[in-house]
C-alpha cells in the first residue's frame, strides 16, 4: 500500500480504510487477471459507508494528485476496477442502501447493491428491474452504471442507460453533483447522466442511483433449441427476429460452450452440437403461445431438438447453466472474452467468422452471447506459458475486433473498454472524437486523476 | 435580412437562402409569440437540403462570429427556435430523408421529417415510432430531439430520448461527428446522444437521427371518463396507477380545457364538467379487457360518466380533440402554457393548487396534461392591452413553478426551456451545475454562437 495515502486516509476515515496488507490485496484485481498491477504494487483500499466518505477520498486525491479507481463487485472483465500503482482503491461495496418508490415506480439505491438483491427488492412490490448481466448475483448497480451493462434481457428491455433517470456523482475535489430527473420527463438544462453512464469511473464516482422499475412480468418459459451446426443454429437466430412479439431473451451458445459448462456441472444441455438456443418468453398471458410459436420456427430453420422446459426447475437449471459460462470457461484455462457487438442481421457473417479465425490462429475457441442484441462473447483460449500462444490469441481478438467493424459494429458491447479494450478504441473513436471527448472528461476531472489510463490509455 | 450575411451565404449556398423579405419573415417566430424579436430586426434565413449546407453554414457562422438558431417546424413553445437579430436561422425542415430498416428495427431521418410522417413510413413495416406530441402531424423529429419531446404516449412508451439511439451533428466551425451507435448494444467511449438530445439547438445541428423502433401495437381502445369535480378527476388518476397494466396514453383536461376545445370544435366531449380523462390501452389481445378494468376503476374513483369509445371514429375524434387543445387555447387569447412535472404522486396537489394560483391573480385559467406522467400544461389567460393583467399572468406563471418545485417537480418535462423559462434555469440547477453545464457547452461551442441566450440565458 502507498503508505503516506493510507494513513491520511486511515486518519481522516478512520475504520474505512483496508490496513491489513493480505485484505488489501483481494481488492487488487478484478475478472480481468491480465490488466493485474506488478506484484509488490502500493495502492491504498478504502471501503466508502457514504456519500461523504466518497468526498473526503476526492478531496484528498484532488488536493494530493493520487489516482481513484472507483470499485465496485470486481466484476469488470475488462481491466477496469483493478488497483492501478499508487492509487486509491475507492470501494463502494458497503453502500447497498434501497429505497423502492412503488407509486412513482423508481429505485434509489448506493451503488454497491447487487444486481440480483435490487430485482428481489423490486419484486416484493410487484415490480421489476429488467437489466440483467449474466453475473447478476454478484455485480453492483454502481459497476452496472459504470459499464452501461447489459446482459440478457436486451433483446426486449434495454440496457442499464434505459433505466438510469439520475445520479448523485462526486467529483474529483469533492463536490456533488446531481444528474437527470427524479421525475418521469424532464428537460430543464442539458441531461448529463448518459455522460456518466458507461463512462467506466473516468469521471466521478456514482453514490447513487435513480432507476426506473417496470412492472413485474410473468414468470418466463423457456425454450432450448439444438442444432446440428453453428450456421443452423444462426438461421434460428433469423427466424425468431421474425417473431412480432419478441422474445425476452435468445442466448446462443456454441458447441464448444455447451460442453464447458457441461464439464462445470450438469446443467441439462446436451453435448457435442453444433450449437443451441436458449429463447423465453415472458409476455403476460401469453408466454405459452409464444414459446410455442418460438419453437415451430427454431424446428423451421433447422434445428435438430427442440424442447420446451417442463417447469421452473428444469428452466431456471437451463439458465444457471448459462449464466456459469463465464466461470466454466475459466476454469478452462486462460482466456481473452470478447465482447463485439454488430447489427443484428449480421450476427450469422460474425459468427462464421470467429471459428474461421481461431483455426488461422492455431487456437481453440468458444462463441457464445446475446444472439438477439448482435453482441457476441467468443472466447479465444492460449497457453500462458507460451509466449506464441499469448500472441496468437491477442491477434486473433484483434481479428474479431476488425471483423465486427467491418460489419457495422463495436468493440464492445457492454463490458467497456477498460484496460482491455483501450488499444481499439482510438481507431474506433477517431482522433477527432477522441479529443472532443477528453475535452469533456476535463469538465470534470481537470487533473485526469479518476481511473487514468482506463478507457481512454 | 442582415444584408451582408444574406448575400455571402447565398453566394455559397445559390437556392438554399431566403431572398424574398415577405418569405423569411414567416421563419421569424414559432409558437411563443412573445419570444419574437422586434419589428425591424434583420436576419438571414437558410433552407438547407443536405448535411453539406449545414456544414457552410455553420462554417461561415464560426469565421464571422454570427449567431445560428436551428430551426424545425416552429412549433416550439418557449420561443426556442424564433430569429434573434442579426442571426442565421439554420432550417431544416427540406431534410425529410427516412430509411426503415425492419431486420434492425432502426429509422434513420433527417431532421425535417414530421413526426407523423416518420409513424407512418414506420407502420409500412409493422413498426412504430412512439414518441407523440401533440402537435405530432407538424412537429419535426429535429425539434423533438432538440426538446426530448414527450407527448400522449410516454406513461407507456417513454420519451424522444428513449428512442434515439445516435445522432450525426454539425458543429459551429463546420465539423461532422456522429455520437450513440447503430448496434443494439455498444460502450465504446462517452455516449454524447444524451447530451444533444434536450440541448436546443445550443450544442450544433442535428443532420441525422438513428431512431429506435418498436413492434406496432394493437390499435388502441378509448375511454372517456367525465367526473363532477378536478379533485374527483385526479382521483381517477390516483386509481389507474394502481392497475398492473399500465395504460398507454392518461390525458387530463379540466372543464375550462374541454369547454375550450369544445368552442373550437365538436369532438365530442360533454361541457360543463369538472375535468374528463382520456385513457387508452393498446396491449395487444388484451385492450378490451383493460379497458374494461380502466372504465371500472374510474366509475369506482368517482366518474359520473365512463364511456368506452364505440369504434375507432369516435375513438380519434376525442384524440383529435385532445391534440387541438393548444390551437383552441391559442384562438381564446393570449395566454402563458406552463410545462411543469412533478412525482406522479403529487399531481393532485399542484392540480389543486393551479385554479388557486389564478383565482388569486385573477386570472382565467385551464389545467391540462399528461397525468400518468405528472406533466400539466395550466394556462393562464391575459389581455394583451392590459400591463397589469400580463404581470399578473406572469406571476401566477412563476408561482406555478414555484410550487411544482415544492412538490419535487421541474419547471419543464417536456417543452423545453428556450427563452420563455430561461430566467428559472439557474435557480432550478443552481450556480455550480450552471457552471458545469456551460463548461459543457464550451466544449462543442467555444464561440457561444448556437442559439444564444436561449436556455442558459
Amino acid at each position: 500500500m502507498a503508505a503516506s495515502t493510507t494513513e491520511a486516509l486511515d486518519r481522516l476515515l478512520p475504520g474505512r480504510v483496508v490496513t491489513d496488507p493480505d485484505v488489501a490485496a483481494g481488492y487488487a484485481v478484478d475478472a480481468y487477471p491480465q490488466a493485474a498491477a506488478a506484484p509488490g504494487s502500493t495502492f491504498t483500499v478504502v471501503r466508502a459507508r457514504s456519500r461523504a466518505d466518497v468526498q473526503v477520498v476526492l478531496r484528498y486525491a484532488a488536493q494530493h494528485r493520487v489516482p481513484v479507481v472507483p470499485q465496485g463487485a470486481r466484476t469488470s472483465t475488462t481491466g477496469a476496477a483493478g488497483a492501478l500503482p499508487g492509487s486509491v482503491v475507492l470501494s463502494t461495496e458497503q453502500m447497498t442502501s434501497v429505497r423502492i418508490d412503488p407509486v412513482e415506480r423508481l429505485a434509489v439505491v448506493g451503488p454497491g447493491v447487487l444486481n440480483a438483491d435490487l430485482k428481489a427488492a423490486a419484486a416484493e412490490h410487484g415490480l421489476a428491474y429488467p437489466p440483467d448481466p449474466a453475473s447478476s448475483s454478484m455485480c453492483s448497480i454502481g459497476g452496472n452504471v459504470a459499464t452501461n451493462a447489459g446482459g440478457l434481457c436486451c433483446v426486449k428491455y434495454g440496457v442499464t442507460a434505459d433505466y438510469v433517470r439520475g445520479l448523485e456523482v462526486v467529483l474529483p475535489g469533492g463536490e456533488v453533483m446531481r444528474t437527470g430527473r427524479r421525475t418521469a420527463k424532464g428537460v430543464a438544462g442539458y441531461d448529463l447522466t448518459g455522460l456518466f453512464v458507461g463512462s467506466e469511473g473516468t469521471l466521478g464516482v456514482v453514490t447513487e442511483a435513480v432507476l426506473r422499475l417496470v412492472p413485474l412480468g410473468d414468470p418466463p418459459l423457456t425454450v432450448l433449441a439444438v442444432f446440428p451446426s453453428l450456421a443452423a443454429t444462426m438461421a434460428g437466430v433469423t427466424a425468431l427476429r421474425e417473431s412480432r412479439h419478441t422474445p425476452s431473451l435468445v442466448e446462443l451458445l456454441d458447441g464448444p460452450s455447451v460442453d464447458a459448462v457441461q464439464d462445470y456441472g450438469d446443467y441439462g444441455f446436451p453435448r457435442g452440437s453444433g450449437g443451441v438456443l436458449l429463447v423465453q418468453s415472458d409476455r403476460p398471458g401469453h408466454a405459452a403461445e409464444d414459446v410455442e410459436a418460438y419453437a415451430a420456427a427454431l424446428t423451421a430453420a433447422g434445428a435438430a431438438e427442440v424442447a420446451v422446459a417442463e417447469d421452473r426447475t428444469e428452466a431456471d437449471l437451463l439458465l444457471e447453466g448459462r449464466r456459469v459460462l463465464n466461470p466454466a470457461l475459466q476454469a478452462r484455462g486462460p482466456r481473452f472474452i470478447e465482447d463485439v457487438c454488430v447489427p443484428v442481421g449480421r450476427l450469422g457473417e460474425l459468427v462464421a467468422q470467429v471459428h474461421v479465425i481461431a483455426e488461422r490462429h492455431g487456437l481453440e475457441a468458444t462463441c457464445s452471447g446475446h444472439a438477439g442484441d448482435g453482441n457476441l462473447h467468443p472466447c479465444f483460449f492460449y497457453d500462458a506459458d507460451e509466449r506464441a500462444s499469448l500472441a496468437a490469441a491477442r491477434r486473433a481478438f484483434d481479428d474479431v475486433v476488425r471483423a465486427a467493424w467491418a460489419l457495422g459494429g463495436t468493440l464492445t458491447g457492454e463490458h467497456g473498454v477498460g484496460a482491455q479494450k483501450a488499444p481499439w478504441l482510438r481507431e474506433e473513436l477517431g482522433e477527432a472524437e477522441l479529443a472532443r471527448q477528453l475535452a469533456v472528461k476535463a469538465v470534470f476531472d481537470p487533473l485526469g486523476i479518476m481511473n487514468p489510463g482506463r478507457v481512454y490509455g
